[in-house]
């Protein structure tokens, strides 16, 4: 049987289905015979042992590879499943109401989380999420429902699952994991960009049809189609290990564009950088033959932890990004961009209608200058070690700008008054992905020292669609003629005043859009780092000036489908990718 | 005590506070002495009895207005208020189980509800919501609380309230409500267009400080500035009153321009139309001096009743609303635009994270032939009696435009063919409200006959900013500069391709907003019926050829606040206004 699904990281995965399925509790059996209670509690006893050894597994193995947000994360789950008052309830209620172990787990948990969350310390509050979490945890071993797995017998599988947490994101590895399949989410969803990121190959969005896959049951992803082929005959099994097989030739042949330069034909040089979530990517960026990073999102700084990230965290993950480059790779840091579809309950915000459309980015920033001016003067300071530019996310207006470029001065000096280092030039640039700052592209250009488009954002907006609803995909396409207008008006712009143009959207690594980009002078391409080889020999066939011509063509033609025809015929090179 | 909110619509409302508020249900009673269970059933058979009396007066007041939707809703509300089922079971937990008639009316209401959600039958799990809304009623006459009053005694109310329903709204008479402010809500929610619509003066998204007011206590509405005064002394009371009188005084002499011509100081000639959402707007839009129908808003055909209006159902409507207007006049009918803020549960849509972003319009449209073939068909009947004509809503791309056109084709075709009547050359155009439509306004200015710019979505989507977000609202401005370059580029698009554009967003009947949108060369301004007449007043002062000039210099300005001063040291009349 074949499905199919949003084309999420590229590559293919061939694995047995390992479902991580969700637990129906209102099923669980109320209560046990008495004759039962012993058996229960030791079962009880023997799943909280195990989730402990798990947990101790993965702290380690995050304290090793120097993850420290995710390392205290597991610590303080591992301190919860040591406390008397959440493990010593359950069994209470095993012996006391002859709960099943399952049931006195989830009503444990409830009792406690609900407890935190009457609290009015904010910090409190946040342990109930925790708590949930490693119950979740032990209930799993209970139920024998199963999470992502660490290790599994038989070679890597493919998880089918609902959708992929950024907690379970950070178990994922490759000796357990080959692929994904998830029910939710768009190419721009959090597990999609993981899964680039990370290597993983992925479809996404593929709906309630996965329900219908059992554990164990062969499973082909073809990350590149969106295709998901259950229990493929032999044949069909063998065509894609030959696939798999070539793309791996092919990825051993691009290592050797690993120290080559990004030059097209015609001689024209551009810069070929990748986007990170936290300075873990930054080493993995430049093996994958990134020049640096056009996008440093750090907004996975604030998440998942319990109290906001100090100067001192924020500077150390700035120089420690800076410093997996080669000296004076440029290093672009985006100021935190939380709202839309990052949420992080730290700063309380209210639940909002429309959250794209919502309070999010700079206007937070330009609310709450602690946290906006912790994260400037930490960017300043990294500085003084590396070519960090920054980058203010979500501006709309000139008047933002301003304000925001005004609280960077001021914490320039303060550090200077300070006696703190601080670089010299440090260029201070926008995002572009409201469609009004596109409009307003020649003013902004006499301000900022570059633009970087977004366009996973700009899409969205110029097109009215929400990137992670299922039904729109067609309309979020970047290749829409509409949304090429509007680069095309934003390069033009700055060209007009000497500034640079980058673009750290997904379309800036797809091989059909890098032609199109390329003639239309896009000067720095920003993208997963594994896409950065790929972009690196196709740019290298490339001849600016007919891209340029190409360009000029595709921007009067009237739909994405007829702009991908016409890169296909007259790059012929990019049909296979 | 000063309070600010958004000015929704104005104008100058002097009245007691009436207070509609929320009841608490969980802090009724749970039960009564066995004493009192007799004086609890006559309580409820009285609320039951005044809760009839209420509804037969509404239903006789709209049925004498024509209103035929807000007839049948109220009907059927009569008909369960006399159905054994819903009151019977009331009144037996007051005498079996001792409730208080308020508290069983309650349970009565959520058990009923509950076993009509629980149906397959889509219609019937509809009346659920019926349920709901009559036993409100009935709670209010028991409880004291208060809904929208029919009449009250000492001079019409100001209303304070979360929000005002549609339904809510259907009982606005002027004989009791001076004007009304809301906590929630923004300038182009429901109630501030309803507002405007019927003349009331209106603050929405005050926020909860409205808690603070108590019933009875003076309010000062200025519901053009967002003001509101409370318990103001004398002296202010006083002012305002003289204000009112202005203001009824300008109306009167606004009066004389009727009948007349709506040109410019140097003779352009535009068209001053206005928005309505049912037929029954249109003979009011007549009478204060439209020259027609810039947008029918047809969604409000499809929302609060039990079934899809039928073909009859929207010719009569259609057919309704061109007789209103001189022969001739032009209708242009929007097809309808469910989705977004505007939720119509018969359609059983998916919940979305962005609505805004979402599954709307003609997305829905396009999907469901239908639906929307009925409408086109009702459409086209209604041309062989009217100027009609034909707007798309949410076109984002050539696409879609092309296959609404084609359904509409093959509508007309098949209408021919049964021997139906239609209309010659009707005429096709599009919203432009996606900012990837006007970036793309040259290519659809070749296929369709007209365009209408739809401010309040295109500046939403254009800065990336829910305009019902309070938040946000200095983003949402229609000012913005990068709004008024799309406007103009969509403009210009037109006339090179010789098809006219008009506006029906909140902007075209703006004060500021008219001597730009002129200058640029809009040939129709679509408004608030009771705008009409103070924008042909400012026309007739202005030259077009100087406005033009004022417009070019506005687009180089980089502030909503720039551009009204520049406009206001230009055109000094839009100061009071």
């Amino acid at each position: 049987m074949k499905l199919s699904g949003i084309a999420a990281s590229s590559g293919i995965a061939i694995g047995p289905a390992w479902v991580i399925e969700q637990l129906d509790e209102a099923a669980l059996p109320a209560s046990i015979d008495a004759a039962a209670v012993d058996g229960e509690k030791k079962r009880l006893e023997e799943a909280v042992a195990a989730s402990i050894a798990d947990l101790s597994g993965l702290r380690d193995r995050m304290a090793a590879e120097g993850r420290t947000n995710e390392t205290e994360i597991f610590e303080g789950h591992l301190l919860l499943l040591e406390d008397e008052e959440l493990i010593g309830r359950a069994q209470e209620l095993v012996s006391n109401e002859r709960r099943p172990a399952a049931a006195a787990i989830a009503a444990a948990r409830d009792e406690i989380a609900a407890m935190f969350e009457s609290l009015d310390d904010e910090y409190l509050r946040e342990r109930a999420a925790d708590i949930r979490d490693v119950c979740g945890r032990v209930l799993g071993q209970l139920t024998g429902r199963t999470g992502v797995p660490s290790s599994v017998s038989g070679g890597p599988v493919v998880l089918v699952t609902a959708d992929l947490t950024p907690s379970d994101t950070a178990q994922l590895n490759k000796s357990a994991v080959a692929g994904f399949v998830t029910m939710i989410g768009g190419r721009t969803s959090h597990s999609a960009i993981i899964a680039r990121a990370s290597g993983f190959p992925a479809i996404v969005g593929m709906g309630r049809e996965l329900d219908s896959i059992k554990n164990g049951q062969l499973l082909i992803v073809n990350g590149s189609t969106g295709e998901l082929f259950i229990d493929p005959d032999a044949a069909l099994a063998e065509e894609y290990r030959a696939k798999q097989q070539a793309l791996e030739a092919r990825r051993e042949k691009l290592g050797a564009l690993l120290e080559a330069k990004s030059v097209s034909a015609d001689g024209v040089h551009v810069e070929l950088v990748a986007n990170i979530g936290s300075p873990d990517d930054a080493a993995g960026a430049r093996a994958a033959g990134a020049e640096g990073v056009g996008l440093f999102r750090t907004e996975f700084l604030y998440m998942g932890r319990d109290t906001l990230p100090s100067e001192e965290d924020q500077f150390a993950a700035y120089v420690r990004a800076a410093e997996a480059f080669k000296p004076g790779a440029p290093l672009v840091i985006r100021t935190m961009d939380i709202g839309g579809d990052k949420e992080l309950p730290l700063l309380d915000l209210p639940k909002e209608d429309n959250p794209f459309l919502g309070y999010r980015a700079i206007r937070i920033s330009l609310d709450r200058h602690d946290l906006f001016k912790t994260q400037l003067r930490a960017i300043l300071r990294a500085s003084a070690h590396g070519n960090v530019k920054v980058m203010f996310p979500m501006i709309a207006t000139l008047a933002e700008f301003r304000a925001a470029k005004a609280l960077l001065l001021e914490c320039r000096e303060e550090l200077i008054a300070e006696g703190v280092a601080v670089g010299d030039n440090v260029e201070v640039g926008i995002m572009i992905e409201v469609p009004g700052a596109a409009m307003m592209a020649d003013r902004f250009a006499r301000e900022v020292d570059f633009f970087s488009i977004g366009t996973n954002d700009l899409t969205q907006y110029t097109m009215a669609a929400d990137r992670m609803n299922e039904k729109l995909t067609a309309l979020g396409d970047p290749m829409q003629p509409a949304v090429l207008r509007l680069i095309e008006r934003v390069i033009r712009a700055a060209e007009a005043e000497g500034k640079w143009v980058g673009m750290c959207g997904e379309m800036a690594g797809q091989p059909h859009a890098v032609p199109l980009l390329l003639g239309l002078g896009l000067q720095e391409f920003s993208m997963s780092a594994n896409a950065v080889l790929e972009a690196r020999a196709l740019i290298r066939q490339l001849s600016k000036q007919e891209m340029a011509a190409l360009a000029a063509e595709a921007l009067d033609l009237d739909s994405p489908q007829a702009i991908r025809e016409l890169v296909e015929a007259r790059v012929p090179a990019v049909r296979g990718l």
